[in-house]
């Protein structure tokens, strides 16, 4: 608005903050051109496609507003990295545009020290964005590279092994202990915040699976049932899974299966940014070897069917009645 | 939060406003895989560099919270069709995200169908996105294609002819109408408005000018001297303009050039999206040429000299004192 364009002195502006928190010469590296043009240049290889998704993280909603800014740095990248490693896609790009309420020059520091971090860990080049003055609100897209075997939502078939990575429910028992929910012991509460706030994006895994014939897969930010619903709803089919299947967190074992809580955490819970997908019965070795090179354990969970829907079996081999659903962006 | 994720029965799902709002058959034309996968899956074109940049834009900050949503929805992608045009690139895809206080559906239709117009006009994709509860925020990141002749802003040389296209000013005057600094006229204010809240991205001259040997180009945002400042500091030389030289909107004539709002409108108001852009000065009928061919007229306002800085001649010849500052994203 016109009448906010008068600079104070003793704000640093735009391009100061890109200048000293956001240009790095990573940026420039991979890029023909990086920050500080109206728009980025990169070249994407020849015979690659180029894989590019979006998201949006608001204070209150994605992250408590006092959430240190190292991880949320770590965080703002990791989700956006989890989606291409769903895709079975390189990351190699990103652009970060923030919204901030005040310019807080060390929480900046410590969010670009996070976001780096996780960045240079996965040879990711920050290649532009922007800083504007508002309620807290951070918004990455992020680029990376594929080929034609890249991991759709809607390529799972009946007869397919449903698979997760590494185990569930550890973010949700850490957002449930720092709402006085539930009471961890130290041990348990540093490991389920770890979870919540420091994802790991299983890109190694995403890229072990796309060399696989045929591999469905979504990330698990919004919880096993709802996420595992959109590879049902995309690829027309339906799914049988077991509860005790289901890998769930260390933190989590105590409690199961009697708390409701836990398996709440385990199935709806979001935030764990583990893969969930579905290949052919005949390639289980090759998902096994995919997970070994990866470094990452994977779990068969369930099987994809023809009646529609999503059935989730209990210990006694009865169907649960499950109310809990996933983490809708739109839910209040 | 956990606490907010028990959906809502009467409230839509994320994944039924981007249904229903933001997939188009557009958006799986010129994509390999569009909107509903973890991420879209495009293919550039070989021997093109992809060109990216991101726009945040902010209620209260970047447009009235009251604003009319198909001219925010218009205006969103502009600003971002915008940053391409001043590369002298083509567009091909974007990405949205947005965050909004409530589902108006309403509100949501009209933002869509501004945003379409637009991304229709210039056979522009929308790939994919992100919608969420929050803070009226809009994020868009433009995706195009250019070869190795892009406008860098860094390409300035001394003894360039600077120029701009257009006319500027308008939007500014529309923004101190609506605010009550002045009273427009029915008229003025009509046309005025509409290069406030409707810009017209310079594609088809930016891609003009890319055919030229050298062109430095930015796109006028923040305000002529703001932005013609970053041309100046990337290319590491100085300026000198004429102020009866730059194009002035005509509801500005009548008020130039005794009025200081008039010539702050004119010299320090964002908003316009035209392009201030420098080439050599035996290039100047190539550049006249361009504009003829993308239909907007083109003004020399003056030239790149070695003298560090930016120097406004007034029209007794002599230079001007100059308080007036464009736009900062982080100005109060």
């Amino acid at each position: 608005m016109k009448t906010a364009r008068v600079a104070e002195p003793a704000m640093p502006s735009e391009f100061d903050l890109i200048q000293r928190f956001f240009t790095r010469p990573a940026g420039a590296a991979s890029a023909v051109l990086g920050v500080g043009d109206d728009a980025a240049l990169l070249q994407v290889n020849p015979g690659q496609l180029l894989a590019v998704s979006s998201d949006m993280l608001v204070a209150g909603r994605h992250f408590l507003p006092d959430a240190d800014p190292y991880s949320l740095g770590h965080k703002t990248l990791a989700v956006n990295l989890s989606d291409l490693a769903a895709m079975g896609a390189t990351p190699r790009w990103a652009t970060l545009a923030l919204a901030l309420p005040e310019v807080n020059e060390a929480w900046l520091a410590a969010f670009s020290r996070g976001f780096f971090d996780l960045a240079d860990r996965f040879s990711v080049s920050l290649v532009g964005g922007d800083t504007t003055r508002g309620p807290l609100n951070l918004c990455v897209t992020i680029l990376g590279e594929t080929d034609a075997r890249a991991l759709r939502r809607d390529a799972a078939q009946i007869g397919d092994d449903i698979w997760v990575s590494g185990d569930l429910g550890g973010a949700a028992l850490g957002l449930a202990h720092l709402q006085g929910q539930i009471t961890l012991n130290a041990d348990a509460a540093a490991a389920c915040l770890t979870r919540l706030h420091r994802p790991e994006p299983r890109v190694a895994l995403g890229l072990a699976l796309a060399q696989l014939p045929r591999v469905a897969a979504i990330d698990i930010s919004d919880g096993l049932l709802a996420d595992l619903g959109h590879i049902l709803e995309r690829s027309n089919v339906g799914a049988e899974i077991e509860l005790t299947s289901v890998p769930s967190h260390s933190a989590l074992l105590a409690l199961l299966p009697g708390s409701a809580l836990a398996r709440r955490c385990l199935l709806a819970g979001g935030d764990d940014y583990e893969l969930c997908f579905c290949a052919p019965v005949d390639d289980a070795a090759s998902v096994l070897a995919a997970g070994a090179v990866a470094g990452v354990s994977v779990h068969r969970i369930g099987r994809i069917g023809s009646v529609a829907g999503l059935r989730v079996i209990g210990q006694d081999g009865r169907q649960l009645q499950i109310q809990e659903r996933g983490f809708d962006h739109f839910a209040n």
